[in-house]
């Protein structure tokens, strides 16, 4: 069942209903200031950190669910005068007012959600979005009186205030009560309401909530807005139809607006509320601290500035337009016409689209990661890095500095940073063993982009200690090297508190309930090994290597110096490739992993999580097991033991019961997350493994199984956005196979775009230029791929013949990648056959 | 205005309406198993730890605020068949259904709630308490027909379980959607439903939420029962008329039985819910471990045992009238007959009750404490125990060695220890000056009440390490001597990182938006000085060498080295007494500390903060200044500078900008908190004051001025419950003074108590008996103490003469303390004359 439909031309999603089987969002801002917003209005703000600079509050267990984000209530009034009366008031987002809708629409666009919504003649357009370069939420309103007699409608626009920390805020109320301090703004064209709990102290910052318009009448406090009982559907002064213009002293500070507007038939009125975040320097918090008589009245001058630059409906369109031209500008670095309208969405506008979304957010702040508590991780975010390095190469290089100045010096890694200082994160700590590995990954891929060695000699220091910078090189090698001096009895990679399954938890046995195994003592004993890592030393020391044969002279390295190199890295390659095909072979699978007692995990002789997905996706996408068959053997293991409709489970069977010495993964219900549920970042994995293995009928099908456009009309099962990832969908031995859960954030995202992109479509980076080599099933024939890859426009036909073949401006060319061309051009056909 | 009345008979406080102007709530539980209710059925559960064992959810910033804890409702239907439809539904505690009610009065009585509702014809009466010796809390909820034709009435009962772990259950969604796991059992004549979440892997405990009757259906998913978007005011099930018999997989369970009864004219049918919370030993999880059929199955024989014990009226008449016995006999131990009901009712009834609370709670669970964080206060619990020791001794006794246990070898303590496991919480720390010395207070208030001085030579480790035990008094010494090596420029005490007034951060400079200044780093530079702890010195100091004076040579002491120790502490009594009456004098108070500057904080010198509270009320209590008129100087700047209608502000006048020096005191608005609040904590110790220094009008005065049984009459503005006391009422500097906020969990409960008890109404254990001498107004002139003590019930006549005299058993006495009967006599009546 679809409770919507693509609208293609236009890049958005549109939902009919306001009663999608969950939550519906959509995510505004780019850079500092981010929104979530749902198909019903729901959601929240904030600057930077989800945490630390909450801007406006949310109830992950609220009941009702997802009210009370940005609250707009249209009230049709019985008259214009003082005491006029509410006749009928309804909510252009639906909720929170609930009233049953004439007309509702919601069109999750990119960067943007527009709301149409109908009720008893009065029209409404709500269009929500985060201007480029502004740190504010734009929600422009129009009314449109759609019937015969002019109407007066008092508009009410509401946000409640966080008090900046989403932690405190939700927890600390013994003090959080007496803070929240306001101010009330009433200009002649416009009314502004400010939050200003703890500027008075520390916080250089505060946050308003303007409209662009006199109102006739405010409130501050929640408590006088809702009313004793009352939910955000019915809120008192709404029931009233007259703000109490209440000013909060502690206890729940909001900011209500209230305009009255009266409407002619036909005719379109706009208003503009402006949810603003401001940081002032010390030096000019307050309006005059030299008047005893203005203690504590804040500077509002960059607030005027701010709410002026959206004051008026032509300015908002300029800087819709803006954002748009923006996007239209990334999307346009990869795009596909394949004759399939699903194909060509997901690629061209909801993949890239949510590849962004992760690269901004990490794991931090959807409806389903609170923004509360993790901050960026270092895994995370080198693999967000994949699917993002060609929007926008400068803030992934950015990034990836960031990244690596939280290594340390023997080469492990912090396994998260907040966002707001870019320091390790020492409640959670280090000791992931794959976490060095994927700044190879995150660096390669940055490299194979742009071509832009020079970020190999940028001075980068260990845990963000000054002077201890080196080049960013060195952090690469520290990352080989630390899997290389880190190997176990059978000469696999020690997998240390985990790898890149964070639950599979080998070291770390836990047995007092609710205690994290994430944090728990990890009592790593020099015998639990991973096989997955081993694969991933043999994909990513090989990236190594080839990064050092291509710049290590480059960056400084004698020839003889980066021949030695590279012969020690791709001999300890060669050894791992041989760990992996004897210790790590179980017969007709890759091993996961070995215990603590050095017993095997995922293998035939245990009863339960006999067969994992990681190590068959990793070992055969670094290319081990093509030569004599057993990657073949592994990823028909794969189709057999673990793929359903729904796609591919991490494992199979799942475990029943809980098993100290693995930790995590056996504390889920059978079928669920990491025991036994589609954990989809690793599907994507397997598409690529296959297509490296020339299965390209399945490697597609791996893709379909999984992908959002190709399961819309399953949403009542899937139930998460039909226009993105989620991060698990429920397996085949849950109770509820199919239901997705985690959308938005997830690897996912990165990792199957790689796939669809490099893999399937087959137009991949490389350190040499852009290498192409579709594997696409039998009924895909022709397509064009455009792909802007440094600095050059690729036009690329793909045209099924049943021979490969590579020209390039009409010019045949031997192998797969496409020359930089010589003579500066800046558009390049290239025409492949296969 | 009021929202109820006293009903001394039934102690029981009896709100004639919902709509009080905050939710006014009740505890239920006294051991292990605790609810917390407010008078619309609001609040949670849990066991014994309310961050770690929660069995309930609750949402502290709800909207609509305070539903879905026990969820009642009660629907009129229009037949008895399977088709039968709703007529219409009311709950029995108002909320959630929020239909208006014929008929609605919730009675708040020691350790139960009754609520009695009626609505179309249809009478109900909840009555909820936790058993004495059960991990439940019974809900009987009887139904009576009080109109002319047979009704069917369908009774749904609903609670909202929490995933055990208070704040992964407000954060972690990305996993805990997918946990959730129930069980239903459906017996001939009961039904239970069993939350078994985390059971599989390391818990051994469980939940049940069962009723003794079969149901028409049941739910187990919240999202089946509420349907989308709706509230607990109107679940889905509830308007359809029937149950969905939904088992939840993840997302959100609850547990929703309903069932039918048929109620003829005047009959009355009863029905009982038992929550209920179970822990089993590791190898009895299981039904049948045994039976692959049943893996995961549970072993229920333990719920079935609860449960069985309050399946009928009869059973849970008896449990109440059990726990109703049981504080008879409690609050038996000091009762006044004064002829002013207000005072008796809160010295009988409601502020001993208030004081076993703060007991059980320490700054835990309340409506303002969200029970997430902080676990017991080491200085915290010692002051608790000052109002409690009467109570119950024995458990005063195990508190005392628990927090001892916490204490390091130098004397300094652990801040807070969380009470599942009782070591010291390291997030915290210490550094908290004052600590040490309310040990002394604590032990001394049980010596002084139970004569047994066995505790002084209990081992107890430190910092809870084996092996580390010492015997109790040496402890108190490590106490003395930490304050007496600990001294400043000015001979007065360091302060640390605070003293009492955990905001007041002398050391502990602050300019990171929202960091804690309780944990931020501590730079004590041996120059921040306390005069309160100095005060505290010369009072608990005194104590201790009063009990090395009693105890030391029954401690094993020698006589020498009880005098010589003696004489040590005397003297360094009396060179602190020295140093406060020089340093910490301003001229006509006392200084409050000085900071890291060595500046005076709480001088005249200074524009704002120029007095504080806390040094009056601890230097005079003390006895410092007696002597020379600084006390009645002390006294009269607090009257005339601090005191308003509602009570002594802490400070005046409040900060008005953030004084890095000074922390977080400055941090909060004027006039609410630290910053100038009415702290009610010490308010008692200025009464106290007044009371030692003779000012027996004003002492009473201040008493009253903070009672809340004084306040019922202002309820719209405090808004707190009248039947307790708040940590802080605003104060005159704010803009809504006498609001108060903080109801319950405040220290404010022992002082009071204390004060009322053994100042105002003046009988005192001390270490040589019991002590008679009251302080009261004029307007007393005769009452009657009834006082069981050692054994002992004293009947205790006071009666206003105008001269003091002491005569026990017709005998008169010297002194004012009455001597233990040497004839074993189990009562003694006295009189005694002022």
């Amino acid at each position: 069942m679809r409770y919507g439909h693509f609208d293609d031309a236009a890049r958005e999603y549109v939902i009919d209903t306001p009663a999608t089987p969950l939550p519906w969002i959509n995510y505004l801002g780019n850079e500092s200031f981010f929104s979530l917003i749902s198909n019903t209005g729901g959601g929240y703000s904030f600057y930077k950190d989800a945490k630390l600079r909450r801007i406006t509050r949310y109830r992950y267990n609220g009941v009702p669910f997802d009210n009370g984000a940005r609250s707009y209530y249209v009230t049709l009034m019985n008259g214009d005068g003082p005491d006029a009366k509410p006749i009928e008031t309804f909510s252009p987002t639906f909720l929170p007012a609930k009233t049953p809708l004439d007309r509702y629409e919601c069109r999750h666009g990119i960067g943007y959600t527009v709301f149409e919504a109908q009720k008893s003649g009065i029209a409404t357009r709500l269009t929500a979005f985060v201007p480029l370069g502004a740190n504010a939420e734009v929600n422009r309103l129009d009314i449109t009186n759609v019937n015969g007699a002019p109407k007066t409608v008092d508009v009410t626009g509401c946000v409640e205030w966080c008090l900046w920390n989403a932690v405190d805020d939700a927890s600390n109320f013994q003090r959080n009560l007496s803070t929240g301090e306001v101010e009330v703004e009433r200009l002649e064209d416009a009314t502004i309401l400010y939050h200003k709990t703890e500027f008075k102290e520390r916080r250089n910052h505060y946050a308003f909530y303007g409209v662009n318009a006199p109102v006739v009448g405010f409130d501050t406090s929640r408590d006088e807005f809702l009313g004793q009982f009352n939910g955000w559907d019915t809120p008192q002064v709404i029931a009233e139809g007259k703000a109490h213009d209440s000013v909060a002293h502690g206890w729940y500070p909001i900011a209500a607006n209230r305009v009255r507007v009266t409407v002619d038939p036909g005719e379109t009125k706009t208003l503009v509320f402006t949810l603003g975040y401001i940081e002032v320097p010390d030096d000019q918090k307050w309006e005059d601290p030299t008047d005893p008589a203005k203690v504590g009245i804040i500077n509002k001058k960059p607030a005027h500035e701010l709410f002026s630059r959206f004051n008026s409906a032509a300015e908002v369109d300029k800087a819709l337009s803006e954002l748009k031209d923006y996007w239209n500008g990334l999307l346009s670095t990869y795009s596909v016409s394949s004759g399939d309208a699903r194909l060509d969405r997901m690629v061209n506008i909801w993949h890239q689209y949510q590849c962004m979304v992760t690269f901004n957010m990490s794991r931090s702040a959807s409806y389903y990661e609170s923004g509360m508590g993790r901050g960026m991780g270092f895994r995370d975010s080198n693999q967000d890095l994949l699917g993002f390095v060609h929007l926008v190469p400068e803030r992934a290089r950015e990034r990836i500095i960031d990244i690596a100045s939280t290594q340390m010096e023997d080469g492990s890694a912090w396994h998260q940073y907040q966002p707001l200082t870019k320091k390790g994160n020492a409640d959670i700590g280090g000791g992931f063993n794959d976490d060095p590995l994927w700044l190879i990954a995150g660096v390669n891929a940055y490299l194979a982009e742009t071509g832009d060695a020079s970020i190999l000699t940028e001075p980068v220091p260990f845990n963000n200690v000054e002077g201890s910078e080196v080049p960013l090189l060195e952090h690469l090698r520290r990352s080989a090297n630390f899997t290389m001096s880190h190997l176990g009895p059978h000469r696999l990679p020690l997998i240390g508190r985990a790898d890149w399954n964070d639950c599979l938890n080998l070291n770390c046995f836990s047995s007092t309930p609710g205690e994290s195994f994430q944090t728990v003592e990890n009592n790593d004993t020099g015998v639990a090994e991973s096989v997955f890592i081993g694969g991933m030393f043999v994909l990513y020391g090989g990236q190594y290597a080839d990064i050092l044969a291509h710049y290590g002279e480059a960056c400084g390295m004698s020839a003889d110096a980066v021949a030695d190199e590279v012969a020690t890295v791709r001999g300890a390659i060669d050894d791992m490739t041989e760990a992996v095909k004897t210790a790590g072979w179980d017969g007709e699978w890759f091993v996961r992993a070995y215990d603590a007692y050095s017993r095997p995990v995922g293998s035939h002789t245990d009863t339960e999580g006999q067969i994992y997905i990681e190590p068959q996706g990793m070992c055969v996408m670094a290319g081990i097991g093509l030569d004599d068959g057993k990657a073949q053997e592994a990823l028909k293991s794969v189709r057999e033991k673990l793929t359903c409709e729904w796609g591919t489970a991490i494992l199979a069977p799942a475990y029943s019961t809980y098993r100290i010495e693995l930790g995590e993964i056996s504390s889920y219900p059978r079928g669920y997350k990491e025991n036994g549920g589609i954990f989809c970042h690793n599907n994507p994995w397997i598409s690529i493994a296959n297509a490296v293995a020339g299965n390209d009928e399945e490697a597609f099908a791996v893709y379909r199984r999984n992908c959002p456009a190709w399961l819309e009309d399953k949403s009542e099962i899937r139930k998460v956005e039909p226009y993105v990832y989620c991060q698990m969908v429920a397996g085949p031995e849950s109770p509820t196979p199919g239901e997705g859960k985690n959308s938005w954030l997830t690897g996912t995202a990165a990792w199957t775009f790689v796939d669809v992109s490099q893999y399937l479509l087959g137009v991949r980076p490389t350190l040499d230029g852009l290498a192409i080599e579709p594997h696409l099933p039998a009924e895909y024939t022709d397509l064009t791929v455009t792909r802007v890859y440094r600095g050059v426009t690729y036009t690329i036909k793909l045209e099924r013949t049943g021979s490969r073949s590579l020209t390039v401006n009409g010019s045949p060319v031997e192998g797969n990648v496409v020359p930089v061309p010589a003579d500066g051009s800046t558009s390049v056909d290239v025409v492949v056959t296969f």
